[in-house]
């Protein structure tokens, strides 16, 4: 129950004084409630001088009002309910992780990581996703097959960009299946999760990039990237989002050291998008099928494209061989949906600024990082 | 998905090796498949000596399973539907605050708030609680009058004790009203909300306490505590839900150096509950009359324990003067609702051995304090 803030005790404390000249009461008592409002005046400047305390949230966190809170709820609510219609059970853990548990699972973006202070004890992080405390429970409690959902926060120290969405504190909406099942199957479930979810939100159109790591792989291979820069070249790959084909190629040869006539061969690819159709030439290009990675690739992508079709959601997914996705831990099909916009909404379509809503693929080494180090 | 954990290729390997030796496969095939097994078992061994990686969630925290997580589910849904139907309305806070937002809000607890570790940028804190926070909440956005609810997690760095369910990271439920209304009204309405979702949840029967920060601070005075020694005196007299009085007179005389006289006087009342009998003793109380303070509590909790015969909670009430509730920043009415178990289940009363499930209490300076450093 709060109590009159200083600025309004100022404000009355001034209305006092001006009855009583108005009234033209005593000096003596004017004196004395003028004495009180300056006394009142200087708290505010002792606060202001002195700069100590600040009133606001974190850097890059806010507070959700009751309306922001009224829309999250009833977003989460059609989230949820997709994810149980699916099969999927809730678990929960907590926000802060051992500070191990977490090494080693984000490649450049672990220094996004914030830690807890030692204060005696453990040395803590606070967690980054939801995938790596995911694999701890699994590995943890040996579990052998399961499909959960969990929806939390999580904290990541990078520069926040509100208007792009992009906090250091936001939630994280997940959905994933631990087992083993016929090829394919539950990466085209993902798929289908994610187009239920933005239909149903009703956000105007979207597409939902997929692509495959060990295409990737196989692609820098073929194109001759050495082994040991496949990883730096996948990130520069995943800016082309952001940025255009020269920026990028630039990074790749002048920071990366990669060869021109690699880095050409990798941008001829990266422009590729489509479907079907997409397949087929790939399936005949010659380079990529000289190499065991991208051929196995391109099978398990066959065999996505057909589950989508039967899944009715072919014609949302774009097959986009720019697709990179940066976390380390993806090691099979890896997809992002992006808002298009609606064309409806005037000439820029109405097309949001975030750009990228979800994102996933397959990792199937994660657990077993756990099992082998238990 | 899963890749086999360290154990289950150990055994497979094992089986491996013994199948082949009732094979009688070739002694260097067998020799083979002992070495693959020896090295599987070497992993594991390395792993247990380095002793640098446990698999397990962060002292004083846990994992929700599926099962766990259902049941909170269910919990949580019936506590907001009481909210709403009282109608609060939801916000939601950072997991962390600026350092010196939490400052000086706590007393002794303070040591117990986690900090982040300082990587540059503004010093953080884990929240304690989501009162402050709302505090916070309310002053930044000079909200007038608001009933709110917020269900989050708190942490604390305390000695966890599961059993008890003491834990260092778990769930807060928090309803709170915020503006000028007439006297008591509010404090009744949070009472017979605890009333309702304690019954609801049905988990045996309870008690809500309830007592006064003037009473004690009145009666502290009447006794003969000296002013500076009635927060150290009442955090004495709040450990005795979990200590003999014995105890905690000793705790007062022997570590707080109050007189023996003043102590025993202290006895003589924390000792007394009851409910309007109780009031008409103590407002026949001459010690305690005489003291502005007490008079002020005693006239609210008059007030309080009306509105909550209206409310027809009265009877689960205890107007409990060995109350005392450990945060600085209670200024009015306080509460706890403790289970007292359900008879018909056994000699013990199945009394869960948790005690206090819920708390609360007014706190007229809080907001100020914002608002006066702002």
């Amino acid at each position: 129950m709060a109590t009159p803030s200083i600025q309004e005790q100022i404000k009355a404390q001034g209305e006092v004084v001006r009855q009583l000249k108005k009234d033209k009461a005593p000096d003596e008592k004017i004196k004395e409630e003028v004495a009180k409002l300056l006394e009142l005046k200087k708290l505010v400047d002792d606060g202001k001088s002195s700069g100590q305390f600040v009133l606001k949230c974190p850097k890059g966190t806010r507070d959700y009002d009751p309306f922001q809170m009224a829309i999250r709820e009833k977003v989460f609510s059609v989230i949820t309910s997709c994810f149980k219609r699916h099969g999927a059970v809730a678990i929960s853990t907590p926000a802060f992780e051992l500070k191990e548990t977490l090494l080693g699972k984000y490649g450049e973006d672990q220094k996004l990581i914030y830690d807890l202070a030692d204060q005696g004890g453990e040395l803590l992080s606070l967690r980054y996703d939801l995938t790596v405390p995911f694999a701890r429970h699994v590995a943890m409690n040996n579990i052998k097959t399961m499909k959960r959902y969990h929806i939390d926060r999580v904290y990541r120290r990078d520069q926040p960009r509100m208007t792009l969405g992009r906090y250091r504190e936001f939630y994280q909406c997940d959905f994933d299946i631990a087992g083993e099942y016929d090829p394919m199957i539950p990466d085209a479930e993902c798929v289908r999760i994610v187009f239920e979810i933005l239909s149903q939100l009703d956000l105007g159109s979207f597409v939902i990039k997929v692509n495959h790591r060990k295409l990737l792989d196989g692609m820098f291979e073929a194109c001759g990237v050495p082994p040991e820069k496949f990883r730096s070249i996948c990130s520069a790959v995943d800016k082309l989002d952001k940025a255009e084909w020269e920026e990028v190629k630039k990074e790749m040869v002048e920071e990366k050291g990669l060869e021109e006539v690699a880095a050409g061969r990798i941008g001829e690819y990266v422009k590729l998008n489509g479907r079907l159709e997409l397949l087929e030439r790939l399936t005949s290009d010659e380079r990529l099928t000289a190499v065991p990675s991208s051929v196995a690739g391109l099978e398990d992508m066959k065999l996505l494209l057909q589950y989508c079709k039967l899944f009715g959601v072919l014609d949302k997914v774009s097959f986009d061989l720019s697709l990179a996705r940066g976390l380390d831990y993806y090691t099979g099909v890896i997809y992002e949906a992006v808002l298009t916009g609606d064309p409806s909404k005037g000439k820029e379509g109405g097309v949001p600024a975030v750009g990228s809503v979800a994102g996933g693929g397959r990792y199937d080494g994660l657990v077993g990082m756990f099992n082998s180090q238990g």
